[in-house]
């Protein structure tokens, strides 16, 4: 007997996926594009251990088959997963393997499922290891770094069976109330990008398919607000929100998540123009297309019908849809001549050719990779010390002395692991982590006496216990404020249905950011600004150290001796702060987003359109910090940017820019520096005030000097044409370089014609 | 010797169109569509009264002819006219009619100047009389009244010669922060439809043409911010941006000022989507197309030249400049071949018939307007009384009682006439107007004492005033607090190019709102808001009368007996609020935009996309009062919305609504009733919350009841379908009836197919 045609490793997967398609059946088809079941309901403990539930067995039975399974492994307060039933890492492949086997052995084709985990920054599974979120990834500047930690995080996901991670990636922080602010790597489409390619690349190494969220523009929701309405123009989308799906997709992403926010007046996921027409015809992608968790179903409010909806979703590009129930109707939809059959088999065609790439059909359970693969504990470490930001420094007062006789640790973040880790996180290991509290007094020489007092809680008005922070402070070298946000969610946060917290309830539970809390006023909450604006009464000089997920706008008229942003730095935190505070580590993480001053002033992202704007009556619409900035502990100066030609053509526009940058201090210089490129002319569209094109690192030992080099080529002077096509269009540019979007000098390049660049 | 036909009155006017065209030189062309002279440059002081200058002959001498010629009657600080030798009334005719004659008789074609004047809410010269600005004739919610006001406005201007009136009609109040709020008729395109429809056929009246500012979008800039970028997409455009430019343009407008703000990467005077394909080919349109201020000089930032910069203009649809001096160098751009001169020979026809049509050639200097016009001065009261509106009262402490033995009348607005006009407007001749001060005290009893402090400045810190003003509140009955913003400008503010303020010489002079005046932080100033907090502590009942051209956010914690907002209601405002405080006058302004909480749950307007959000987590994205909103002195209660039909077809779907309203409080109720569609299910593009449909007025005696009746048809149901022309799309909506957005019944309508809806 031979092996179907489909079963043949050395056949093409073109052929593979055609021959398993024309043995379907029309319910197998469309059993293949859902993910209907919520991954930890199809397993239960038994013992030891654990077994398969009937209502995995009945979702199976249902279509005989399962396209994907969502979150096998996903431990959080939300799916009620912990460690008294949940899957650890044995358990976890365990259970992968479990489903794979049943699959295989109980349908009539036997085709395993994906297996989708949540990996935003780690595996959010029980032991996988949490990295920074990333937007600390964004502001370490350091793709290579966070290609290395993802490598290692997704060797764990790997190795418990499942192949495709879903990470946040392609967002931008436009504004920064939004509480996924944190998912972000940056308000730039350029930095998004490179981290983006790290991302995939990373994961890569391990075997690991990634699908990136979210497709396209949710960054732009009216207000901040999470899934809302975008008023997002066709140009604005082009300019600012694609490149990094553009890069994503160029690296090899197997998938794009379609996002809910609107896009034309439709959701994403009912979007033809951005899944089917951009996506697919313009950029040539390959992959599969995932619906945002129950995004197809909401479109009934649109369509009045769930089978409507499940056909609105197919027709635009969506494959595969997440928790819906309309997507399983799509047999339905065909009989009733909704959506065609070849427009279904499309959709299941992409699915199994993704399984094919991934060799599923040869290995459904996948055998521990033998590579070696860095060690993510470690690197999410060397992320969170990368990422540490110092907003502002004056007096001198870091890196802290070593001969300090008393530091007073203090505040609401300085002693919470899961404050310092983020949204979509699992529960951690009783123990596990380092604090700030605990990195700090690990830090301290043996003879300094380190305090401490929570000062007030994370939210509200309640400031009774900032006397005693206070009286710590008073009597102390040095006060560590660690101030800023929390994304912890609690057995007491009330869910949404898909996953995001419900706002009303957040605040009793001390939450201010993570999806689903938006804030509205940047500024720290009450009886926090009552804690920094007492302890600054004391004269003990503070240093604040910003624990958060997205910038907070700090009092102006609080000026603290010094101010770090360590964002959310994961479990291992602590001591990367510590590390910096000491100065054992310098500060050299770089803004990935503008501090703004206030909610009023928004949007303040640096990039926005060249008007010339003055500011607001009351206040300036400049933000408190620029993106890019970020101080080190010695000094720097910057040459002017030279180039090696003063005019280039469009078709072959290679130039060097070249700047030189002395380091000025009594420490080594680990300067990020910055090229923009700013329009002085020409172009289809409005010039934006200037835009990020190139970075690079520079380590220089004091009194010495470096060069920065960057290749100007195609990629540093493209823009959006007036056809909505990258061009290399002619006219004048400045291209300036820096150590901060508000800090750079420029050289004039004109570009003498135009061509077009190939996406 | 014959008349050359375009000479003949008789003749049709393309042919006196194509006949003067055809003997015209490219240089008389040019001048056609030039209007770049400040008109107060064309005439100067000479003894008792004024003449030409050599600046205006040389400028006709420019191109043998003037296009048109801008605010020949213009005062105000930044032009520098005042009275002391400004044109007053007597003097603007007699200066129209020189500079029309020097025309005729200088140049080769004698063809006279459209004589353009900015009448924003009435007309900007000396002795123009001042209407309350367009968001209080918004609040009103009477197009007819408003007609009546624009009526007698436009007679003015005509009667001193100039025929073309520009007036802000299109923008909306999308984001409060825009100083440039106060121009706006509403946040809601409908109400603003109505608005400009009404301001068309009341201009017209006097003989007066309109040029509708600003064509498009203009209410969509990020941030709030003047004339700055948009990220509108196409679909917001058309679903909330265009309404009120169609019902201009259909009603008769004769032209349209292009925005400064970009739409789709170009400033609109650069867009030829809109200018040309939407307005004239979709839309029929046959005016002309003015641009903003400089707006064509600024283009230059793209092109990097002038001569590009006027084609790029005039290639667009652009046919009149302003201020500008690259429109000027058009020769050069047909020349060049930078345009084509039949592109500019369609400009110049555009501009030429407007003159034929508004009888130029017969008429250079027209005589004064025999036709009756309405007494604007008095119908500037009547809008001002119609327009406030009673946001928040509790207790019954209005009406005001005639019994009061002391009313103290506080705050930096209670006696400055400057600060109740608004924007835009000339010097008033000392000793006009009513201020609320002087309101209060003439419509007060003999026997009631009325006191006044002015208890702080409109801006600053600044609280030495407040005891003083607290003891007067404290030793009376009532205290009124006339508190808000400031549009007046001084001698010493600082002017941008195009008149705008500069922001940064605005604290100063104490302006708060205004075109260049943007405010980020919508609560009051802070001495305002430490003068509200101490008089509210004083125990005497607090009314807060808020004179502003945007709203405000009150402080949540005090919560005076009753707030009305005023908005800036005009020279005779202050009676016009005295009466309604006193109860001699219903108060019967009713929102026409959504009051903020706070100016970090931006944006807040009503008919934002349906997303069920939940809100911020520190604060609800609702708004403190709902676009609508408006209490009055006595009660009313709704009955539910009753249908005619349950379903209509698309073809023709005419349907009545009809609700009762009963007066079950002891006054009479000027009751606006509103109608708003709520899409269900069905249609293209994802539904809004709600949309206003239409709106009635009913008068209702205490005890009795009225029915509202609303003609449901093709233009309450239309929607901007997914080819962006209006629709009557089918599915179910919402028919919903009440007393403001947010407090609404529905019934629902069937809509069983679709059809397109004529634009």
């Amino acid at each position: 007997m031979t092996l179907p045609r489909y079963r043949d490793p050395a056949a093409p997967v073109p052929d593979r996926v055609r021959d398993l398609l024309d043995r379907m059946t029309l319910p197998e088809k469309v059993g293949q594009l859902n993910q209907r079941m919520y991954g930890w309901d199809a397993y239960e403990r038994a013992g030891d251990g654990h077994r398969l539930t009937d209502a995995f067995r009945a979702e199976v039975a249902a279509f005989d088959g399962m396209g994907a399974l969502y979150g096998l492994q996903r431990a959080d307060a939300w799916s009620g997963v912990g460690f008294a039933d949940g899957l650890d890492a044995r358990d976890g492949a365990r259970a992968a393997a479990a489903v794979q086997r049943y699959l295989v052995d109980h349908t009539r084709l036997g085709i395993p499922a994906l297996l989708v985990e949540e990996m935003p920054h780690g595996h959010q599974a029980l032991d996988g290891t949490v990295l920074p979120v990333n937007l600390a990834a964004g502001a370490t500047w350091d793709p290579r770094l966070y290609a290395d930690a993802v490598a290692g995080a997704a060797g764990e996901l790997r190795a418990r069976g499942a192949h495709i991670a879903l990470v946040s990636a392609l967002d931008l922080v436009r504004d920064p109330r939004w509480g996924r602010s944190e998912e972000c790597f940056a308000e730039d489409p350029y930095l998004a990008a490179r981290m983006t390619e790290a991302l995939v690349e990373g994961a890569g190494r391990a075997g690991v398919a990634v699908v990136l969220k979210h497709f396209a523009g949710q960054g732009a929701t009216v207000g901040g607000r999470n899934s809302a309405a975008t008023e997002l123009g066709t140009r604005e989308l082009h300019e600012v929100h694609l490149a990094a799906a553009r890069a994503g997709v160029a690296a090899g992403a197997a998938g794009v998540m379609a996002a809910y926010n609107e896009f034309d007046g439709l959701p994403c996921v009912a979007s033809r123009y951005l899944l089917t027409d951009l996506l697919r015809t313009q950029w040539g992608f390959e992959g599969v297309v995932m619906a945002d968790g129950t995004a197809v179903d909401r479109l009934v409010r649109l369509t009045g019908d769930p089978v409507a909806a499940g056909a609105l979703a197919l027709d635009a590009g969506c494959d595969l849809s997440l928790w819906d129930d309309s997507f399983t109707r799509l047999g339905e939809a065909v009989e009733r001549g909704l959506v065609s059959e070849p427009a279904l088999d499309a959709a299941v065609a992409r699915v199994l050719a993704l399984k094919f790439r991934l060799g599923l059909f040869e290995a459904p359970v996948p055998s521990a990779d033998a590579e070696v693969l860095p060690d993510p504990g470690e690197l999410s470490e060397r992320v969170a010390r990368a990422s540490v930001t110092l907003l502002s420094h004056e007096g001198g007062v870091l890196p802290l002395s070593r001969g300090l006789r008393r530091i007073a640790v203090l505040g609401p973040n300085a002693d919470s692991l899961t404050q310092q880790i983020g949204d979509y996180t699992a529960p951690q290991r009783p123990g596990s982590g380092i604090t700030v509290l605990e990195g700090v007094r690990a830090a301290a020489a043996p003879g300094t006496e380190v305090v401490h007092g929570r000062g007030c809680d994370l939210v509200g008005e309640d400031v009774s216990q900032v006397p005693a922070a206070v009286a710590l402070a008073a009597g102390s070298d040095v006060a560590v404020l660690v101030l800023g946000g929390s994304s912890a969610r609690s057995p007491d946060t009330v869910f949404d249905a898909n996953g995001a917290a419900v706002t009303g309830s957040a605040p009793a539970t001390g939450m201010t950011c993570g999806e689903g809390v938006d804030l509205a006023d940047l500024a720290l909450p009450s009886a926090q600004r009552a804690l920094l604006a007492a302890v600054s009464a004391t004269g003990t000089p503070v240093v604040v150290v910003l624990v958060q997920g997205r910038p907070h706008a700090l009092p102006e008229a609080d000026a603290p001796a010094a101010v770090l942003s360590a964002w959310y730095p994961g479990p291992r935190g602590g001591r990367a702060v510590a590390e910096v505070l000491f100065g054992d580590a310098e500060p050299r993480g770089r803004l990935p987003v503008s501090v703004p001053r206030s909610a009023a002033q928004l949007p303040v992202f640096y990039n926005g359109k060249d008007h010339r704007y003055r500011g607001y009556v009351d206040q300036s619409a400049g933000p408190r910090h620029a993106f890019g900035h970020g101080l080190s502990y010695t000094s720097v100066e910057y040459g002017e940017p030279r180039l090696s030609h003063a005019r280039v053509g469009a078709r072959a526009p290679l130039a060097t820019c070249r700047v030189t940058v002395r380091n000025t201090g009594p420490r080594r210089a680990e300067e990020t520096v910055q090229l923009y490129v700013r329009r002085l002319s020409g172009g289809t569209s409005w010039p934006r005030v200037r835009e990020l094109r190139g970075f690079v690192r520079l380590s220089i030992a004091p009194g010495a000097e470096a060069d920065a080099v960057f290749e100007v080529g195609p990629d540093t002077l493209a823009s959006v044409g007036r056809d909505l096509r990258l061009a290399v269009e002619p006219g004048v540019v400045e291209l300036e370089t820096g150590p901060a979007s508000d800090r750079t000098r420029g050289v004039r390049l004109e570009i003498t014609d135009s061509a077009s660049h190939a996406t």
